[in-house]
């Protein structure tokens, strides 16, 4: 059984739709960031493909990689020089060389057939397989040839030294890669040293993107009296793919319950979540609520974050995915977006996560920020160095001002148990 | 004059292909970082194309926008409430409630023609444009209708409240944003509020990369004795497409100079860029240097950067293009690449740069480094966050070792003029 049935359960008979609707217009179910992101447990991952190695750059792994050989499977020359017994050089200096025969060349990508003994040096190339009883390499900047069959080595070497032993880099059977990683330039470096082509991934998510509102107009009409021009479609689509999903932009809705829920039920179809920004409020006009309602198989899970500016936030089940009714003002938009969806994205996009804690900028913040108890406080920040020291400087500015957005670098939050911060206090910077 | 002109005159004559390839196989023309990064300024940035705004997230702005409206046009609600005149509002409370009288409703997307005086409201929605008269809006939740035409109001509203006047978020002819600015979702959000359908942009650089070396193999093929897979290519390909450019991987050359010479000829042709990795050392088989000296309006800028790893470094400029030789390898490569390449990609992709030094993630050093004075080392760390500390643990390894890479979460460097790093020492932590 998963969570998600036993919250049904536990949450008693399906409400009548017209129950649920009046219930969720008049207050909030207003969770927390942590609790509104115990959520994602109850969507699905995304479907797995195979792709070719050449395209997995960002794509989320979706297979175990261990070794199936040790690499290098000889050991091999980092250095061009002279492949030693590392004893015959012990004590060497520049005022008291070795002497070396140099009794060969290692040629490159053959296995040597002879060996080194004491006293013997064997010319080889970076790359170069060193030959049976040389276990270093002395530098050939370290040396000097005598002759054609004689060399000075001002430098001792280590056994090891200047060489990759046999398994060093990887060892055969060694997990290497979980899945649930994301694919960085040296995984791709690693894929590719183990022969792997094509590469088992999880498949992209494809986001349909929804903006509602009788005042919103299409970038390219002209705005008339109290219209504005649709500034979300964009601002999510882009965060969207930052995450690596697919954004998919579905135009502009009217405050219209029937147009609204044909275009959700539509969008629903076809992608594997669906963002309608706008229409989440408490107001007349907000028809989100009532759609989910009337759609098939559709349960909210919450109605409201308990941060700010973001609040008046929906999740919803439908089917197995999700559907999203975020703020319509462009700020509230993106914080909720950048703090509670994209984890939902990294989870169905089959990311085991990067652990953030590690990634946390540290700044002290320019002024005293007033901030409400029983909420996190989102403030935006402008980031500026002055000697030493990293500044956080709040950019003021209300919810609806996408200029305040351009100028911020970064978001600070500031906890729900505590009235604001002071100037100078230490605050952890969210990148922006 | 460029800089580069004149760096060539004060160089003196140009010298003989022979002398100039035995000079620089002797001794490495060694530069700092700083050095090396000064050399951007020979090469020219790309050229701009016209896209459309859907296209535009993490493309780099080719010119600077200014707000040609006030924006909003209108003072506008921000909250689903009345519309008043603040005043009337003045020391309302849940106890000693403000009457006001409903004067009428604004409908959305139209510009009210009544006006509100005091002692009155007018229903409004979010978005909805305040009416002659109206400084502010109570929010629904602090009121109630008492009638059609009555509501009684529980607390009071400050002039600007709720609202938002006009040109509050971006004031006509103010500029915005600046040619040379990353566009991220919050500047694709700026440029449809302003209607921009089309944006001026850089060229996307294209950047060729080719492996060499006889010991490298295709990735689908089974390595022999002393063979490995082509790993650069793929870490390499990464890194390019992570600064927003596009890679065209080329494939393997052996080490014969002719068909070096001729894959770097085409590739030079073809791209923006050129990187070859292997071959720039200063061993028997390296004809990076060589090639250089056999192209048409070639000159190399440097040979060698005071790094480690990564020292074997070439940049030449060929006509106006830039052509690296980067380490076989893996790690050097790709630490001369996030170091080095990385800022002159971006140089020739437009970028102004954003401002790293703002965002520097700060651990302490898990134990003792030791570094060599004269140089800058770089040390691969693994981040760990224990209670409130965040610890960089420096990943061992030789620079051949693609699993060390995978292990590391960043980079540390080490001063140039340091012998090492205690233990607990605070040092910044270069992202991987």
């Amino acid at each position: 059984m998963s969570q998600f049935c036993t919250r049904r359960r536990l949450s008693g008979a399906k409400p009548r739709v017209q129950n649920l609707v009046i219930q969720m217009k008049e207050f909030f179910d207003v969770k927390t960031i942590e609790q509104a992101l115990e959520y994602t447990a109850h969507f699905v991952r995304m479907g797995t493909e195979h792709i070719p190695l050449t395209e997995s750059a960002g794509r989320i792994l979706a297979e175990d990689i261990r070794s199936d050989t040790d690499l290098p499977e000889f050991a091999r020359s980092i250095m061009d020089g002279y492949a030693v017994n590392g004893a015959s050089t012990f004590g060497a200096s520049e005022g008291n060389p070795a002497y070396l025969e140099i009794i060969g060349t290692v040629a490159m990508g053959q296995l040597p057939d002879f060996s080194v003994g004491p006293g013997q040096a064997v010319r080889i190339s970076t790359g170069g397989l060193l030959p049976r009883g040389a276990d270093s390499v002395v530098m050939i900047e370290h040396t000097t040839a005598i002759d054609d069959n004689t060399i000075e080595v001002y430098r001792s070497v280590a056994p090891g030294q200047n060489m990759v032993a046999a398994g060093e880099d990887l060892k055969k059977g060694e997990q290497l890669l979980a899945d649930g990683c994301k694919i960085r330039p040296q995984e791709s470096g690693l894929l590719a040293a183990l022969g792997k082509t094509r590469v088992k991934v999880y498949k992209v998510p494809r986001i349909g993107i929804i903006s509602t509102g009788d005042e919103i107009v299409a970038v390219d009409a002209c705005p008339g009296p109290g219209q504005i021009r649709d500034i979300n479609t964009y601002t999510l689509a882009g965060l969207v793919r930052q995450t690596g999903a697919a954004a998919i932009p579905l135009g502009i809705v009217k405050d219209d319950y029937e147009s609204l829920r044909a275009k959700c039920a539509e969008a629903l179809e076809q992608y594997d979540m669906v963002i309608v920004s706008g229409g989440s409020s408490v107001g007349a006009r907000d028809y989100t609520i009532d759609i989910i309602g009337a759609l098939q198989d559709a349960q909210i899970l919450f109605h409201g974050i308990s941060i700010s500016p973001g609040k008046p936030t929906i999740l919803a089940r439908v089917g197995q995915k999700a559907f999203w009714g975020l703020p319509g003002h462009v700020v509230s938009a993106m914080i909720v977006f950048s703090q509670i969806v994209t984890p939902f994205i990294e989870y169905i996009s089959g990311s085991a996560g990067r652990d953030n804690d590690l990634f946390q900028l540290t700044a002290r913040l320019g002024r005293n920020v007033a901030s409400a108890q029983g909420r996190v406080d989102f403030v935006r920040v402008h980031l500026e160095r002055r000697g030493d020291t990293l500044w956080a400087e709040p950019v003021l500015g209300k919810s609806g001002l996408i200029s305040t957005m351009v100028k911020a670098d970064g978001l600070i939050a500031i906890g729900m148990n505590t009235e604001g911060l002071e100037k100078g206090a230490a605050v952890q910077v969210i990148p922006l």
